[in-house]
């Protein structure tokens, strides 16, 4: 094992993998004192008041002059608030052009779109036809399905929500956007939406909004039109089966690395996260953004105290605003919900290293790699920029995830500490685990081990390219962990933003 | 078809089913103009400033002097705001004892409550343990159920929250009272708790506060400890396995229709549904009342504007005072939430007949009947008094039946005009129609068809005593029209309260 990790060349502090004693030889230093594992060693002299580099980004300032080999830490760092003063666009570094054009086998759709899988969607707008939509898909067993081989299956998307709602506002276009996004969805070959009748989220207004028609691959129906649930079950499975020949008739070809849209996720962290697994995959979405290709963050509350290095890597200021824009409306929704934006280091973080709310959010951010920040989107909005972007959303996995994939996402990375056994559909989830002990543990869940940076000695760039080569064979038809043990089905989660009435 | 329906020998109103023209013969009284379909007419003189009475209860004053016969509407009728002006226990009209008590075949449990159903649970703690509870109840086929006759099956009851939320406060605690209620209901003979181990919903913690421990028919687990989805699974179906000789032990006894908890619900409500369906349920409400039993009316943003008649019968002003801080409770939620507590009659309301905010909330609570208010419970809190008590919960059908079950309701009753194709485990649902049209268009899915209270001349009380049969033999074992379809699964929506984060 290595005993330190170093997260950029142009860094002033590494990271302790294990406990190192006083004297122990660190790059070209040696420690002053006892280092905890987790814990940060200066490898230059920093002046007092001069910044403190990790992740290529600031994390605080020399609260006192530090010497190469010191423990940096909450003792000697200071962290000053720079509210309200936003630099834009001082912080680009646009990645490399890649050495050569990669590509994958994907659904070319006629919009251009690409697909990474070939399955056909019920949507539903209410929980009202949750059982109806279920007991369509549920029609489609394999034995039925084998004869459309193209065809990756049927799947029901289902909710909560939809009613006791207010019929405008943030929450109501939210969920428009989610039924949309997935709608529209390039893994998507057909879509039926299934709703009740007199539910709030009426389909015929997403139909207005949005200037939809009907089709043989998009078709709507109302349990109350088609008069009860039998029926609708009946009419459901045949608008299901005329679309079956068509969807199968689609194909993979090769396609560009560049009509990628990776979701950029984290879930159950721990004090690994943002050195092993979260800056990995941070690296990987570097070699996509080179390859022309887009990756995700999102994930709001996790970045909040970070906002404004983000604005310095945006592309220009409207974009960097609009990040501005989501923080301020975050801060008034936990005000107003009774709730806080406290995203600032617990006694737990702390103990494990962690110094102040810039690094504990960079750690998060570090999913998103280091280039230009080049677009800022609502949830579920069509993400539409390529490159690095960032979309508001809550930490909460599912709910987040249904919000990259509405996005467009046709590809979901998911790193975590703590080991989860999520998984998505349409587009399929990759997880990577922070640490070596929880990978051996659930590696029937695990498609990349990124402790092997601390184990083995790999760096960051070697595993981040390991994780970019997966995306193009995931992409490509190979099936994840969670694909290949069927999740995906129950992972549907709208954000509920307003009251439920 | 009756031209009028009277819905209490007291009321000085009675209700057009079709167009009157002047000049009818309206029970004694003769009309003196036009009465639409569903509008009311006065069946006797009242004086400018006295009540006119619907439901037995007041639902406005004159405004004027009006004649017998004369059309009562929005121009002759003042609707005074009696905010802050409760009165307390001045309208208890307890229920008549009955001639003869009534018995249902019900499970009896060894702590006392009744069974309608003998299932085993499989109860989620948050979204990221969907899958696998789907994946354990799957496993349970018919077929490999067939040794098992006394069991009526294996549920997973999975939802989307349990994480990204504050860990204390009204929100989880709402969550905590849902899974404990479904752990605790008495249609469960056994119940396996599945969480993934970092969730802010910790099933750990639930253990804590309710003293629980784990047996040979209550047991909990976590992906994170079993590592990982396929662990997990093969686990759960273990364990089950294990507890299905011991649930196929229990057996159906004669037990008084006392034990039965019927949850009152409506959901896609029409112009007939105050007229028709709900006090046909309030009349089986009251049959059952009569027996000692409980019936639970909820969705309080439906009878806003009502409250102040619900605490004349309230049994004392501590009951009263519960609901009035219930009401305040919604203002203030609403409010947060940019939202408005608004339950006033729309232009398509008074076109219909609606009169007044009392008239409107007075038909949603006609589903209580006339007894007097026994107990006022939070969301999913234990129901322990007999008689008619409420629950607060949100009107989305869902979410409401979800807190009234998990408060101990062993069967519900849903009154829809649109149509719904609702349905809920482990209490079946019975659905009532408000109207014939609809009962007729969606005969699979409606148990009772309330109107032939219009279109056959039946009573009121006819209907009640129907329902009011109906529970006693779908209580013992009879399946409902949803249940037969299989409804149930997918319709568990524990109301979400705070911020998603
Ligand atoms: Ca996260
Ligand atoms: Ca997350
Ligand atoms: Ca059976
Ligand atoms: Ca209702
Ligand atoms: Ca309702």
């Amino acid at each position: 094992m290595k005993q330190t990790i170093r997260l950029d060349p142009s860094d002033n502090v590494v990271t302790a993998t294990r406990p190192l004693e006083a004297g122990a030889q660190v790059e070209t230093v040696t420690t002053t004192g006892l280092i905890p594992s987790g814990h940060k060693i200066a490898t230059a002299a920093i002046a007092e008041g001069a910044p403190i580099r990790k992740y290529a980004q600031l994390i605080g300032y020399a609260a006192q002059p530090i010497a190469a080999g010191d423990h940096v830490h909450t003792h000697n760092v200071a962290f000053r608030n720079t509210d309200e003063e936003y630099a834009y666009s001082t912080d680009l570094r646009p990645a490399a052009p890649a050495a050569q054009s990669d590509s994958f086998m994907g659904y070319r759709r006629a919009n251009g779109t690409v697909g990474t899988r070939n399955y056909i969607a019920i949507v539903t707008s209410v929980n009202c036809s949750a059982t109806a939509a279920r007991q369509i898909a549920a029609h489609f067993t394999p034995d039925r399905l084998a004869a459309y081989p193209n065809v990756d299956g049927v799947c029901a998307f289902v909710h909560g929500t939809g009613c006791g709602m207010a019929g405008d506002g943030e929450g109501f276009e939210a969920l428009q956007r989610v039924m949309w996004g997935y709608a529209r969805h390039p893994n998507h070959a057909g879509v039926l939406m299934v709703g009740l009748g007199c539910e709030m989220n009426q389909i015929d207004w997403l139909l207005e909004a949005y200037g939809l028609e009907q089709g043989p691959l998009f078709q709507t129906m109302n349990i109350q039109n088609v008069a009860g649930l039998r029926r609708t079950v009946e009419a459901g499975i045949a608008k299901i089966e005329a679309m079956l020949p068509l969807a199968n008739a689609q194909t993979r070809t090769p396609c560009p690395a560049s009509d990628l849209k990776v979701a950029l996720q984290c879930g159950g962290s721990d004090a690994w996260s943002g050195i092993t697994a979260n800056p990995a995959l941070g690296h990987a979405c570097d070699l996509l953004v080179a390859q022309g290709g887009t990756g995700v963050l999102a994930e709001t509350p996790e970045i909040y105290g970070a906002e404004h290095l983000l604005t310095r890597r945006a592309i220009d200021r409207a974009t960097g605003d609009k990040l501005i824009g989501l923080i301020r409306w975050w801060e008034d929704y936990t005000a107003r919900n009774r709730g806080s934006m406290d995203n600032n280091p617990s006694p737990g973080n702390k103990k494990g290293g962690l110094t102040t709310i810039l690094e504990k959010s960079l750690g998060a951010a570090a999913k998103g790699g280091t280039t230009p920040l080049t677009g800022v989107y609502k949830y579920a909005e069509p993400v539409t920029a390529r490159g690095f972007t960032f979309m508001d959303s809550p930490g909460y996995d599912p709910a987040s995830v249904t919000g990259q994939i509405a996005g467009g996402c046709n590809l979901v990375c998911f790193t975590t500490g703590r080991g989860s056994a999520f998984g998505s559909k349409p587009a399929p989830t990759i997880k990577v685990a922070t640490n070596s002990e929880m990978y051996g543990r659930m590696i029937d869940d695990m498609d990349v081990n990124a402790g092997t940076i601390l184990t083995d000695g790999i760096s960051v760039e070697e595993k981040g390219r390991e994780i970019y080569e997966l995306f193009l064979r995931i992409a490509s038809g190979t099936a994840s962990k969670s694909e290949a043990q069927g999740l995906g089905d129950y992972e549907f989660v709208p954000w509920q933003i307003g009251a439920v009435m």
